[in-house]
């Protein structure tokens, strides 16, 4: 086509984000290396269905974690020694070749740590529609957090007007919202974090009713009987380990827990053993994992509910960004940290 | 009343089993013991509302050990030291000031470990209306443990024919339930139980698809890789630790874990760690604990199912019968151990 039309193909340098080889313990800045390629930017004869995507912004999960364990044993597969991370971003389609795109469209979903990818499996993309907001949030608010605290929270929990709601890493990229939509439920709501800028943020900007730093709590259980006298409805987990014990022996009678991810273990050989499970049967617990991509069939309905909340101001969002893929490594790696305040984004390019 | 009508209250001795004091570790028959007293056969008039009840059937039950705790975290209060333990059972009612209840009528519910009970609350018993079954089956199949199997597998694991079934504690008062309950709904089912003797009765008696001894097993992950090489979909739990550990790493996509009990970890000081949680996210598992005293609503409805079912020989009871309140502290320790084959239940009187 292009030489049809008679366009020649640029080829242009390609930054990428390598994974080097599988981690143990947590991730160093060295498990990965920037390296410098080229590539022609034009879809190749492999990838005649495909999009041709330049990223813009790169996502930071916890999720990332797993995948670089051998046998990752996360519900995605192992990073690729050798061969640049994968990831969510927001991204530029450059040329398509799939009906469902067409050349300059804004994209979210699936790509690659670089400055461009191939992408050969664009149905899993989302097409932007609102601009009106910041691009980047389609890492965050607008896409697969936003839609993990949407589907965690309201449909695994159903929180009802003057329940207790519990959220822990709630600083973060999901929790920040998980504490904001269960306000918007007419819920009490806690949140923990690990430093006092965090714990400042949740109740000055999120608006969470107290929140506090588990770091400076010698006792967990404790310090939740404190903020819960009454006990917790509903958890939202993020952590995993030693906080879920403590939760649990301090849940109410009929609770929910969302198990949304379990940072806190990522970086262990062996998971940390939960002690408290028999509250499941004493206060009649629901307890249930998820994966966001078994709800985006709900996309639709969830723009519907936040993208006025964000125009209005009713919902607000935090982003942490790191300045270009030199600086990917670091905040990646700040995650399993902590280091970041607020939703973890690369910026890669502009436009 | 009995005045009145020119009766006089017979005065008779009343059997008890007193709960010596709190125990730790694994319960005693030295943890209880005999003693025999009298009881004026009428409602005193501080129970003029209730029922005086004459003992026939008590029920040995793993929740019962919780309560032999101080501050029990049992959902049920804690045994008094120095008075008669209490439990499920069935009665004969000799007298009554509730208007459910008359001379003669049979119930099974709450009672006290004695030959005679005064109940202050009979809004808790039942009317026994099939009596053309075995009496004592109102302690299992037709009581608490039936109504316990039926709740657990059908209202939260939803089975659908097709689906792999396991059920620890599988030869028990509920896991034999449990595994005929599943088969009925087209699932494929394994039971673990901690003899050869259970084991084949799980086989040959109560139509498991497969079974094992658990004690004779180095690796129980490995056990249930073997048996379900596929994964397992429902799982009834019945035991917790080492075991819920094994069944997390072997649980399938959306498989429902029903949390009846923990009795591995009732007679430790701490309950073991479970660590392989994280198998909640990844396999999307919904994990719910419950108590069957919040379901009895559902009991008529239960025996609609089940009595035809137990009449035409489609569902089949095994129970281990203790010959009197002399041999109940036995009975009852007894369960600690899996000593018992089927439910373990205490005759203390013909009618």
């Amino acid at each position: 086509m292009a030489a049809e039309e008679g366009q020649v193909a640029v080829t242009v340098s390609n930054k990428q984000v390598i994974f080097n080889n599988y981690v143990s313990g947590f991730p160093k800045e060295s498990d990965m290396s920037i390296a410098v390629g080229e590539i022609n930017l034009k879809l190749p004869e492999s990838a005649a269905a495909g999009v041709l995507l330049k990223n813009l912004y790169l996502s930071c999960d916890p999720y990332m974690r797993p995948r670089m364990r051998n046998s990752s044993g996360s519900y995605v597969g192992a990073f690729q020694p050798g061969s640049p991370l994968s990831g969510y971003g927001v991204a530029k389609v450059l040329e398509s070749g799939h009906p469902n795109f067409e050349k300059g469209d804004l994209v979210w979903g699936s790509t690659g740590w670089e400055e461009y990818t191939v992408s050969t499996e664009p149905g899993q993309l989302f097409k932007i529609q609102h601009k009106d907001v910041p691009l980047s949030y389609y890492t965050g608010i607008l896409g697969m957090p936003g839609m993990t605290a949407y589907v965690g929270l309201y449909e695994l929990c159903s929180p009802k007007k003057g329940e207790y709601v519990y959220v822990s890493a709630a600083s973060g990229a999901v929790g920040q919202l998980v504490g904001q939509f269960a306000k918007l439920a007419g819920c009490y709501v806690v949140g923990s974090a690990g430093s006092q800028e965090k714990v400042d943020l949740l109740k000055n900007k999120f608006g969470f009713d107290e929140a506090f730093n588990y770091k400076e709590e010698q006792d967990l259980a404790a310090a939740l009987k404190r903020y819960f006298p009454q006990g917790i409805d509903i958890y939202f987990e993020n952590v995993g380990g030693k906080m879920l014990d403590a939760v649990l022996g301090n849940m109410r009678l009929r609770g929910r827990i969302a198990v949304c991810g379990m940072i806190s273990q990522y970086n262990l050989e062996s998971p940390e053993g939960v002690h408290n499970l028999a509250s499941l049967i004493m206060n009649r617990i629901r307890m249930e994992g998820f994966i966001v991509s078994d709800h985006y069939h709900l996309y639709p309905k969830y723009l519907e509910m936040v993208v006025p909340k964000i125009k209005e101001g009713k919902i607000v969002y935090v982003e942490d960004t790191a300045e270009g893929l030199d600086n990917a490594p670091a905040a990646l790696v700040g995650l399993f940290y902590g280091r970041n305040v607020g939703k973890q984004v690369v910026k890669v390019a502009d436009d």
